[in-house]
């Protein structure tokens, strides 16, 4: 017997998106999500302004979540996690098991499966020491910066005073051979430019350097961050390496090369901010177990017609939507939801159909 | 009284799969293409390889022009072209005429529409005469190439022989004030890596060289594109400006500055390939005209809410995919058809519910 709903697992900007796309086809969409409360990575991460509309992300993640929390067709169980999978396209038989206690876990029959288990932010500390993630406390990431810059308040953490001069070190985690993760992790350039702007908003005697390969702002990341950033905000954008962090006084130094000027760096810092790059995230690790489903070289969820196909992965029946597949902006995450929705909910019909006496 | 079809403009990637995507979700739905057959531009410019798959154009063309046509719930109307539109979501009355003959438009109603007029090449002879696109038979671009590879026959226009170097000039028509486009276009430097490959498989003797600003190799294009273009076909990237293309006997010569070295460029070369950029064809100019939609400074439809919303046009009910709305690769083509389906037949499922008795 078919079941007509659609299980959406993971409450952040995909999963959200894609349970709301389910919902407005007049399909049920049962999300489930192992946090105690939804909207993912920007939420937990206490995102500032969003890359590249600059909108608070606080509001906009509120609004996705209203938008799905008040739709009678959603249902959403937090602090849930999905334990088990039998079954195919039409009728999975998923188990659903609490994270809170060791209950027996419930079943829950779905026609279709969309996966949302998204990205975790690398980790500076774990491989690449040079940067002295650990050991110096000014030394920050991305997502570090994100919730100070949310807060309204740039500081160094080892003074909580403004700072005089920050940088950002790209390709932290990624594009590096070494530590196994060839790829790009395609929007921290956009990223650090963002903030990059905000701290020469909230701190305008602050300067503020980039330290970059490519810098890849595609599309209107271009024209609506990088020549404000370059001619607005006077950011400084340096084609170079950093190779070392070291600690000079009560400052930082960063050692590297000017590979535009051909000459060795050393610029004192009071704040380095990495630019970590994105890996699957455990969620994603596990859900690709639990639900049979091939994962790239990196752990990624697989798409295997990636470039003709986005949203399936190796199982007819179960979509993948946003970063659990791999390094993707807000627009690739939001497009691709609301893309599995319709496949889901299509999905779900063909079976029905083909059921029918 | 509603209408419940999706009337979808644009019969390339973006509008085969939109149509596929409504129908599949058992709604109706009429595409409209100006040429007398489908596939849009990677048919109509012959693309060789889609980037970055590597799949074969047309074969993937077919394949999605097949579930298109042979789709039940599909009408496809060729050489046709909507020349007015009044009313609403859910009760649009569009005008289509034909481009074949003056006969009166025909109407059409229609809940929701879907936008997938494209793109066109920058066309490299009208402001950036530096490059000789119109004085040199050897001087080509990027889809000319794409022609050439799909052919196996990869030579040097004005003779006819293979060539034994060939060069890139990336971003020409792109994150160029001069000449308005201040925005990149996100697939040259994917597009002109692919074809790097293809120039070495099919001519294993010929020299390749990429100048380029930034490799913007994002995401897996990184690892599945730049890496191998690199280490297994041995393309030379050059970090540097072409500021000049000339005659040097019966070669080319591409002067310009190499900015790694910090020393001016002069190298011979047999044919030169601009990677010319994106913007809006002229279907999308002409459409946003009919529909009243809202264009940005490039032309292209524009999107209020990019980054929150992606495939909302400033009209209800009308919604864009693909490249009309700003440069795109395939996979954020298909995402966003994929989603854009969705967002038409909820749009149309919302009037229909609330028109009910």
């Amino acid at each position: 017997m078919p079941s007509d709903q659609v299980l959406v697992i993971g409450g952040g900007p995909a999963g959200l998106e894609a349970a709301r796309g389910v919902a407005e086809l007049g399909t049920r969409a049962v999300l489930v999500e192992e946090r105690d409360h939804l909207g993912g990575t920007p939420v937990f991460e206490r995102y500032a302004a969003l890359t590249h509309g600059f909108q608070d992300a606080e509001e906009v993640m509120n609004r996705m979540i209203q938008a799905v929390v008040s739709h009678p067709n959603v249902e959403v169980r937090l602090r849930s996690r999905v334990v088990s999978c039998e079954g195919s396209v039409g009728c999975f038989r998923v188990g659903i098991a609490s994270t809170e206690d060791g209950a027996e876990p419930t079943a829950l029959e779905a026609g279709a499966i969309i996966v949302a288990t998204g990205f975790q932010h690398f980790d500076p500390g774990r491989e690449t020491q040079i940067y002295g993630y650990y050991e110096y406390p000014d030394v920050i990431t991305l997502a570090d910066a994100e919730a100070m810059l949310k807060a309204k308040r740039f500081v160094r953490p080892s003074t909580g005073l403004p700072p005089e001069r920050v940088c950002f070190i790209q390709c932290v985690g990624s594009r590096d051979r070494q530590i196994g993760n060839e790829f790009c992790s395609k929007v921290c350039c956009g990223i650090a430019s963002k903030q990059a702007i905000e701290i020469r908003q909230q701190v305008p005697g602050c300067k503020v350097y980039i330290f970059y390969i490519d810098m890849r702002m595609y599309g209107y990341w271009e024209n609506e961050i990088y020549w404000p950033a370059q001619e607005q905000y006077k950011v400084n954008y340096i084609k170079g390496i950093a190779t070392e962090v070291l600690r000079k006084g009560d400052r930082l130094l960063v050692r590297g090369e000017d590979t535009t000027l051909g000459r060795p760096l050393e610029i004192p810092m009071d704040v380095v901010i990495l630019s970590v790059g994105m890996e699957p995230s455990k969620g994603t690790r596990r859900i690709a177990q639990v639900l049979g489903l091939k994962q790239n070289k990196y752990g990624f969820i697989e798409v295997p017609h990636e470039g003709v196909d986005p949203v399936a992965t190796s199982a007819p029946g179960i979509f993948v939507a946003g970063a659990a597949a791999g390094p993707k902006d807000l627009d690739d995450t939001l497009s691709m939801a609301g893309a599995a929705a319709a496949r889901a909910v299509a999905a779900i019909r063909r079976v029905v159909a083909s059921a029918a006496p």
